[in-house]
């Protein structure tokens, strides 16, 4: 059985793990969560850019993410900042839904799983 | 380690990805949104079942599913649906929780992940 | 390729899958819902350890936690439990969210998945 990698663990939680050639992240939320929604996915996607290389992994390599969106109408804007940052050759699956988040603030926040 | 082989890329997403024994699905919705809880629920375990198929994969073989309802007091009518759909020897793990989808007149959306 | 193992199938859904390395825990939810968020959520992480530990893992392997609450604002007291319950030098990746659940009395539902 491979080991389990847990990397950047804080408080609660780690923000990536790895195991068994699958690499998983936490719900990933901006950080500076006064920008707009297009500003605070672009934050999301960079650091899960950013985790995803900590983990040997890349976008390309993504298989699944789920969104959560504060309101669901800024489902399109999402979708500008999603869409010009996946690699359009390797989609992975994916479910967007509204939730309310911890941070009232927060627009979005990703969670996905990716293959290493 | 195993390829990623993905199926159904539709701009933003694939509707399928196959990893390593497993087949992740996309969130998936009826097509035809007119009709009633029920009917949505039908088309989307239809929809899981073709694209299992196409992944090598069988409703049989579902290990985990997330439901996402757009009034969790519709609980009762898609359970209906869904235990005469899965199979009962073989059930998988589930959760079901209210959220908002991006269609408002989206009542249902299942994510799933199977084994080959 | 490995096999599926279901633990304690229950009418819809199984609270426990095995498979390839993996183990799925179903949205684990309190049997007590007349408690308060705290001593609904011990209960859901208590039980999450007997069905961990059925399934020849422990909590000590999780790789992966999704957490609804019916009210995000009691996420505080939430994690006031599940700080003291995890094992802090194996913390796994996590999104916590706001869903409405089954029953209105549910505080807290949290899915699992875990390495065997």
């Amino acid at each position: 059985m491979s080991n389990i990698i847990r990397h950047e663990p804080h408080k609660i939680l780690c923000h990536a793990v790895e195991y068994g050639g699958l690499v998983f992240l936490a719900g990933t939320v901006p950080e500076d969560m006064t920008q707009d929604v297009k500003g605070q996915t672009k934050q999301v996607v960079d650091e899960i850019d950013r985790l995803l290389a900590k983990a040997g992994s890349h976008k390309s390599k993504i298989l699944s993410a789920t969104i959560w969106m504060a309101d669901i109408r800024d489902r399109a804007q999402m979708n500008e900042v999603w869409s010009a940052w996946v690699d359009p050759q390797q989609l992975p699956v994916r479910a967007c839904v509204e939730s309310k988040m911890a941070d009232a603030r927060c627009l979005v926040e990703i969670m996905v799983t990716a293959a290493k």
